[in-house]
């Protein structure tokens, strides 16, 4: 029952923050803009006439079973259970096209009719990016899910949009070489690029920006771009591919991507060092990257969740009640004995209060199950079945970590709430979930916004790894001010001046009502 | 005399060039422009008056010692002798700011004033980025030389636009920490994000784009912009920041930048291994990416490079005139002479003819010296004092290197030419230079951009690590297609709408005259 669940954890953190938020924006009429460009207010025509008459167009182009528009599919296409929609709109169409030629033919009826379009891969997004704020079209990629060229000798693959992480790591195994981006699964290359996403991998691997070559993507009026060729290495003009990373597919629908791979690591080993002290675990981290130490993984998990974790009875292990970090070594065998060395001495030094490792595959899988079932035992500890989840995805300096994460947790304890925070701490990025029933609703938005202000002080960011899609847009504006919001802005118009693609997020395009801003 | 020399090195190779091409563009009038949105035909005023004024307004701002109008220095900052103008046009004052908002002052008088700009900071461009093709301001970076911040416990420097990396690293290496790209002696930051640059640290370390956190330009109209704020990882917005990377001034001049560092690696050895053919050679390095050998650069020179340098005496040692892959490896102890194992393995299964590898200082800069003189021995090969050079930077996917590089050495046979490859093998990127007198002008051009164009084929690019700037632009377009210069040029015209900043670069912004395509 666990596993088949578990796959919601990281994403059910966000799920029902999005459901209980009714700030969130919806049309509204122009207003003054700050310094932006004037943003035209997004003519579209979702009319049933015009749409009937896409319809029938677009019907010649993927022909009868290439539609849908049951209202079930129609609903579940904009708001899902871990990112639910704040407006009550949804498409009103389905497609499912097979190749990038009939996403450009869809695009080209859209554009001439002006019909908004929202892309959908796998829809695991939490931040509101599925949301079809506009109504319109959505498009279902799920039948772009081939691997088309895997280039052994080159180290890259050619894959379409719906082409599952996991999946495509299961492809790759059977030579050895794998894909590193790991976020929730379920993910796909399309919404992983629209994303930016990372994953437990990311302290060694980076992020999906480090690991694509190249994007084919339709633009809002239909043409199609190839953004770079093939090689490993290029900067031949502007670097269109990686300003399609985290662009929620505002700016143009990837309809194929070319992938760096890499040699699959040999020898794997976990270790759990429990620390007395927050600080003391983020210093050894801090120490770790300074050496430059290529761990695969290190994630750090607060005492709360280790409470949790060991409440839960999902693992048969009983951990410290403390803060705990979980690290994985990967390469030779000789390497890694090299690095648990190093890591072990530097735990030491700052008063580690245990260091388990192993590098048996059973043993491994105890070890990191606490890390596994992390986000599951925390919502097993709801207090009434009724209590909602609420959570942030925070990056800051390393050396501000500690700090972030204690102050939260004085906040959790001053408002007697439950929450806790977990991340990959090898990149300053961690989550911070918050276990709330309804009248403490105001006092938990208020806590991640507070999180969310304090990491921007701290010269963080709001979003890590989960992008900003229609919940964070107000955030990103207070992170980067207005200049640079105005900068996407113009990026926006110029590639897409009547905001048919996945209108509303990232940037506004209308400006909010007070009451929708982020509580202060 | 020769180290003073030899910064010039990879610069030359490509110095001559620029300077015996005709074909490259000067102002048109606007003509079709195949698909693109309607391009703007700049209209600049650099009228004698205007610029007075203007001298005035900045005057203002930068005070006396802030202005130089003397002809050679002006001449200087346009037309290097590594990268001349093709053009006698060049700024007719040059602007020393010493902060971001003096940057920002100087550009909304150009802005008022409709002056072209064009930023200035190593100066070691190869592609004709520097060239004032419309006049106007250069705005020279170098009292803006300062590191402004250094977090050593989160690994991340703050430096200004004319900050050299070599000095860069002088500065960090007191702490055991460097900033990995490495492109010619002399670049500075600025330069460095504007050309996408890397070195021969890319196999290992990635390339400027990997190096970069965020960014503080100044937009056409004197906005200031911080594009992202300082954590490790962000995925906060459309990536600004990589877009600026490789984008040659034309998007925002950078006043600032975040960089990351890491821990420099401890132990240094080098191998050099010679084979029968490059065939062989490149399947050793196929094989060592494979398995994702984490090794420190990994160079390739051509039997007729290897000639030239026993040839020039340069070097003390003599060297087997073949295929010779010149290695670093850099590590913990035990990491080295592990992958020193599985490398010298991998050769020997590919017939290497000699594995030499030392990990002496002394001893690793006599085998590593070939490499490091490889371009000065070829212009020592001249048959003529007026020879020129003539050379490019393409990459390929690297199961294709070995053709394109028997393919280049078999056409230098057929036109009787001095020719080389040798490059960046790991990245499948190499420089190929050719030795010319006047008359065999055109067929050495043509051998050139017909390799360009094979490149292209093997779904490379034609440039791996110099940068489109002014030289490449047409050649971008054949890489890229109409469609992925459109896009590029409406964010131009979004964010720059008067082609103030680098006019002429990475897109032509003018139809070009047929007699200025790339021969064919």
């Amino acid at each position: 029952m666990i596993s088949d669940q578990l796959w919601h954890q990281e994403n059910l953190c966000r799920a029902d923050t999005m459901r209980n938020d009714s700030t969130l924006p919806v049309k509204k009429t122009l207003k003054s803009f700050g310094k932006a460009q004037s943003p035209l207010k997004p003519r579209h025509n979702v009319t049933d006439e015009n749409m009937k008459e896409a319809r029938k167009e677009i019907l010649t182009i993927v022909g009868r079973t290439g539609i849908d528009d049951n209202p079930g599919n129609l609903k579940s296409h904009s708001s899902t259970e871990w990112s639910r929609s704040p407006v009550d709109t949804y498409a009103s169409l389905i497609v499912f096209p097979h190749s990038t030629i009939q996403v450009s033919d869809i695009m080209k009826v859209c554009h001439k009719r002006r019909i908004p379009v929202t892309g959908f891969s796998g829809g695991t997004s939490l931040d509101g990016a599925l949301a079809a704020t506009r109504g319109g079209i959505c498009i279902d990629f799920s039948r772009m899910n081939k691997i088309l060229e895997f280039h052994e000798r080159d180290m890259d693959v050619v894959v379409q949009p719906a082409v599952g992480w996991e999946d495509l790591n299961e492809y790759l195994a059977r030579v050895g070489v794998f894909f590193p981006p790991d976020p929730g699964p379920g993910a796909q290359i399309g919404g992983m690029i629209g994303t930016g996403c990372s994953g437990t991998n990311a302290y060694r691997y980076g992020t999906m920006k480090d690991w694509i070559i190249s994007t084919t993507i339709v633009l809002a009026d239909g043409t199609i771009v190839k953004t770079r060729n093939r090689p490993r290495k290029s900067t031949a003009g502007y670097d269109l591919t990686r300003l399609m990373v985290g662009s929620s597919g505002t700016l143009g629908l990837v309809t194929e991507a070319v992938l760096k791979v890499t040699a699959k690591p040999e020898n794997e080993q976990v270790a759990v060092i429990a620390f007395p002290s927050t600080y003391k675990a983020v210093s050894t981290v801090i120490d770790a990257v300074q050496r430059g130490l290529p761990l695969a993984a290190l994630e750090l998990l607060d005492e709360n969740t280790m409470s949790a974790v060991n409440e839960s009875g999902y693992t048969d292990k009983e951990y410290k009640v403390t803060p705990t970090l979980f690290v994985k070594f990967s390469g030779t065998k000789e390497a890694v004995k090299e690095q648990i060395n190093v890591l072990g001495a530097l735990a030491e030094k700052y008063g580690r209060e245990s260091f388990e490792s192993s590098g048996d595959p059973e043993e491994i899988d105890a070890l990191w199950s606490a890390r596994k079932t992390a986000l599951w035992s925390l919502i097993a500890q709801k207090r009434d079945p009724d209590d909602k989840f609420l959570s942030s995805d925070v990056a800051v300096p390393i050396s501000r970590l500690a700090d972030i994460i204690e102050e939260t947790k004085d906040k959790f304890k001053e408002a007697d709430l439950l929450g806790s925070t977990l991340g990959h701490v090898g990149d300053g990025n961690f989550h911070t979930s918050i276990l709330y029933g309804e009248k403490d609703k105001a006092v938990a938005e208020k806590i991640i916004a507070d999180l969310q202000r304090r990491a921007i002080e701290m010269e963080g960011t709001v979003t890590g790894e989960h992008g900003i899609g229609l919940a964070l847009r107000d955030m990103l504006e207070e992170e980067l001010g207005e200049n640079a919001i105005d900068m996407m802005r113009k990026i926006k118009f110029a590639l897409d001046p009547l905001c048919l693609l996945n209108c509303d997020k990232i940037v506004r395009v209308e400006a909010a009502e007070p009451s929708e801003k982020p509580a202060k």
